[in-house]
C-alpha cells in the first residue's frame, strides 16, 4: 500500500517538542495525514508513493499558523499609516469598514489574504471579522485551514446593523459552519472588553462554549485600555474578564501587551492562550507584550500578524523575525528569545492556542499534512548552518516553494493551484479604486 | 540623440527632497546617468531609447543604499545566534574570523553579499572589513557601487598580523584603489574607540582625511562601551572622539545607540553622519538608537544592515520595515517615524552619510542611474494606495525584478547578469563546510 505523496531530499524541521531536525529526511503523506517521517541514508530506497516532490535539498517545515488575522482588511493594506491610533481608527478604519465591507468585498479581501498566506507558507489562521460566513467560504475555497470568528461588537457593524442581534448572529454563523468542513472551525470573536458590554461578553462566551468553539477577544492592547478598565470597572482587563467567567481553555486573548504579573498568573491558571502580534503592536505604537514572563509562567503563546491595515502583510516569516529581535532589544538581552522558541510560537504554539495542537503545528505521524517546502538556494539563505536559525532570521515568505494543506498540494513551484490569482488581484484593485474614490 | 535606456510604465518614487511620486512615469538613462524623468499622459509618445524596460505597472525607485556592512561575514550567516554578546564575539566570531578569513574567503563572502544585495535591490554599500582589497575587487566585479573601508584594529587581524602596521596597511589600500573605479571609493574603518588607541585613531583619521576618503567607526553600540569610555577616558565616546579631532563631515559614526542629548548636538555640529542599524542593535540586544532626536537635531542619518552574523540578511527592505516599527514602539507613538522618513534614510540619507549625496540616493536628472524596478503584482503588494508605504511596510527584497547600477542592467527578471551565482553559492557552501569541520 503505497503512500499518496512523498516529500524527500529535504532537511525536515519537525517543530516537535524536541525541535528535532532531520537531515536528508522525507515525509510521507496518506489520506491527508502524515504517515511516516525519517532520515534516509544513501542506500535506503525511498518509500513507495503515488506522487513525489523533490525538495531539492531545501527545508520541509510544518505550515506556519497565524493566530490572529482580520482577513478582509487586506483591502485596506497601506490605506493609512503613521497616524495617531485614535485618528487611524476613527477617521480611516471604522469609516472604511462601514462604507466598503459587504459580503462581496469581505469574500474578495479574504481570498486575497488566502493567496498571500499560502504563497508565504501559512497554512492555517485564526480570523475574527464581520461577514464571517463569506470569510469561511473564501478560506474553504482556497483549501486552507482556519478558525473563523464572527465579530461581536456593541455598535452597528458590517452585516450586523442591529447590535442587539450581534450574539445571535454569531451563534447562527457557528451553527451553520459547525461540521461543514474538516478544515474550518467556526468561532466567536468579541472585539474587546471596552466595545462589548458585560452582558454581551457573557452571552458570546457562553454561546461559543456551548458549541465547542473558540472564544477570541482583544485584551489589553494599549495602556489607555487598561486605564479605562480601571476607571470603568475598578479592575484591569484580565481580572475583569475573569470575573465574568470568560477565561478558560477555549479562550484566546489577543495582544496582552499591558498585562501585569498577576494577570499573567491568571492567564496561566485559566489555561487561556495568548496571540502575540509584535508587528502590529509596534506599528500602532501600542507596546511590547511581556512574552518572556508569559512563557515562563506557562501561558500558551501563539503568534499572529493581525490585520493588514496594521502590519501591513501576513508574512509569518517576517513576524517571527520581528518577534525574535524585539524581545532581545526590549530586555537588552540577546538570550531573551531564541530561534527555537519563536519558531515554536509560530507553529505548534499557535496551533495549541487555537485548540488544534493535536492536529497540526508540527511534523509528527498522525497529524494532518500541512507542510511547506522552502527553497534554500537563494544567496540570502547561503550558507545554512541551522535551518531553525534561517527560518527565524533569514527566510521570508518569498522563499516558500510548495505548500500542502491536509495533504493537498495548494502551491507548487510558487504557483497557487487552488485559486485564480489574477482575478483576485483584479477584483481587489477594483475595490481599492472605489475606496480611494469614495473615501 | 536617443537615450541609452528608458524605464517606463512605472510609478516612480523619486526619493527627492519633496519625496515626489510620479504616476505613469518614465526614467531615461544616458551615459550611465539619469537624463530625463517625467510623467507620460496617454497620448505622449515614449522618448526614443536604444533599449526599453517595461516596468509592468510596478515601481521604479532609487537603488537602496546600505550604510554599514561587513560583506565577507555572509559566510558566518546564522553560525551562532541568541548568545550573550561577549560569548558570541569572543567564542564564535573572532575565532571564526581568525581561522577562516583569508583573501579567497573574503572575496567569496563579498561576492555572495553582492549577489544578495543586488537581488534585493541594494545598489551601493558602505563596507568595513579586512582584506579590503579583495572586497573591493569583488564589488567591482559585481558591478556594484561602494565605499570600501580597510579595517583598523589594535589586534592581529585577517591580513594584518602586525597591528603596528594597521594604519599603513589601510593607507596602502586607499592609495591602490583611489581613482581605480568610478564606483569604488576606498576608505578607512577603525573598529571602535575601545579597540583602537588614541594614537591609532588619530593616525587613521588623518590618513583618511589626507586622501579624501571616508573615515568609518563603530561608536556607542552598547551601554557597556559607554561605561568603559567613562572609566578609561573620563568621557563618553562622542566627546572623546571629538577631542581627538576625529569628527567631521568625512566621518561616519556607526550605531550611536547610547548617545545623549549633548552628544547628538556634537554630531550635528560636526556634520558627522550616523549609520543606523536597527536589526543588528535589536538582535544583539544592544538598544534602540535615538533616531528621532538625532533627526530633529539635523544629524545626517543613513541606514545599514550591519554584517550577516548579526542580522542575518542584507535586505534593506526588511531593515526599513524594522526601523519604522521599532521607533514607534520604543516611543509608544505611531507618528514617531513615517514611511517617507525611513525611505529617505535608506536612500538619500545613506548616500549623504557616505559623501555620495550629489551622485546617488534619489531619482534626479544628473545623478548616476542606480535604479531598481519592483514587481507589484504579488498579493502582499495588492492593493497599492501608496508606493512609499509599500516600500517600507510591505515590500521585501524578493519583490525586486530589475536592478541598474551606473546605467548598467545587473539584474533582469530576477536573474543576476553580472555574476556566476551558482559558482558563488557552491564556493560559499564549501567554506561553510570547512567552518563547521574546523570550528
Amino acid at each position: 500500500m503505497p503512500f499518496d505523496l512523498i516529500l524527500h531530499n529535504a532537511t525536515v524541521v519537525t517543530a516537535n517538542d524536541a525541535m528535532e531536525v532531520i537531515e536528508n529526511g522525507f515525509v510521507a503523506v496518506k489520506d491527508g495525514a502524515i504517515a511516516a517521517i525519517g532520515p534516509l541514508s544513501e542506500k535506503d530506497p525511498l518509500p513507495a508513493g503515488k506522487e513525489r516532490i523533490d525538495a531539492g535539498g531545501g527545508v520541509v517545515m510544518p505550515g506556519l499558523v497565524n493566530a490572529h488575522t482580520h482577513l478582509p482588511m487586506t483591502l485596506f493594506r497601506g490605506l493609512a499609516d503613521d497616524l495617531p491610533l485614535e485618528r487611524w481608527l476613527h477617521e480611516v478604519m471604522f469609516p472604511a469598514e462601514a462604507t466598503h465591507i459587504d459580503p462581496d468585498s469581505a469574500r474578495c479581501g479574504a481570498l486575497l489574504a488566502c493567496a498571500e498566506m499560502l504563497l508565504s507558507g501559512t497554512t492555517c489562521c485564526c480570523d475574527g471579522y464581520f461577514h464571517a460566513d463569506c470569510v469561511a467560504e473564501a478560506v474553504d475555497k482556497a483549501g486552507m485551514r482556519a478558525v473563523i470568528g464572527q465579530g461581536v461588537i456593541d455598535f452597528p457593524a458590517p452585516g450586523v446593523p442591529d447590535p442587539k442581534k450581534n450574539v445571535r448572529h454569531a451563534a447562527t454563523f457557528v451553527d451553520q459552519w459547525k461540521g461543514r468542513s474538516e478544515r474550518i472551525l467556526p468561532s466567536i470573536f468579541c472585539h474587546s472588553p471596552y466595545t462589548c458590554s458585560a452582558e454581551t461578553l457573557r452571552a458570546a462566551a457562553a454561546t461559543a462554549r456551548e458549541r465547542g468553539g473558540l472564544f477570541q477577544i482583544h485584551v489589553s492592547e494599549t495602556a489607555q485600555e487598561v486605564q479605562q478598565s480601571l476607571k470603568q470597572h475598578g479592575q484591569r482587563p484580565v481580572p475583569y474578564l475573569d470575573g465574568l467567567g470568560l477565561l478558560g481553555e477555549n479562550c484566546l486573548a489577543v495582544h496582552c501587551v499591558w498585562v501585569d504579573e498577576e494577570e499573567i498568573q491568571t492567564l496561566a491558571a485559566r489555561r487561556t492562550a495568548v496571540a502575540h502580534c509584535p508587528s502590529s503592536n509596534m506599528k500602532l505604537g501600542s507596546g511590547v507584550a511581556p512574552v518572556v514572563p508569559m512563557g515562563d509562567a506557562g501561558v500558551v503563546l501563539g503568534m499572529g500578524t493581525d490585520g493588514c491595515a496594521s502590519n501591513n502583510t501576513l508574512d509569518m516569516f517576517r513576524e517571527m523575525n520581528t518577534a525574535a529581535k524585539l524581545h532581545k532589544v526590549h530586555r537588552l538581552d540577546p538570550t531573551a528569545t531564541d530561534a527555537e522558541t519563536v519558531l515554536g510560537m509560530a507553529t505548534i504554539g499557535s496551533a495549541r492556542a487555537m485548540g488544534l495542537g493535536d492536529r497540526i503545528g508540527s511534523i509528527e505521524v498522525g497529524k494532518r499534512a500541512d507542510l511547506i517546502v522552502i527553497d534554500t538556494t537563494a544567496p540570502h539563505l547561503t550558507p545554512m548552518y541551522s535551518p531553525v536559525s534561517h527560518a527565524v532570521y533569514a527566510m521570508t515568505g518569498g522563499d516558500v516553494r510548495d505548500v500542502l494543506v491536509d495533504g493537498r498540494v495548494l502551491v507548487r513551484n510558487r504557483v497557487l493551484l487552488s485559486m485564480d490569482l489574477e482575478k483576485i488581484i483584479a477584483d481587489s484593485r477594483g475595490y481599492a479604486q472605489r475606496i480611494v474614490r469614495r473615501g
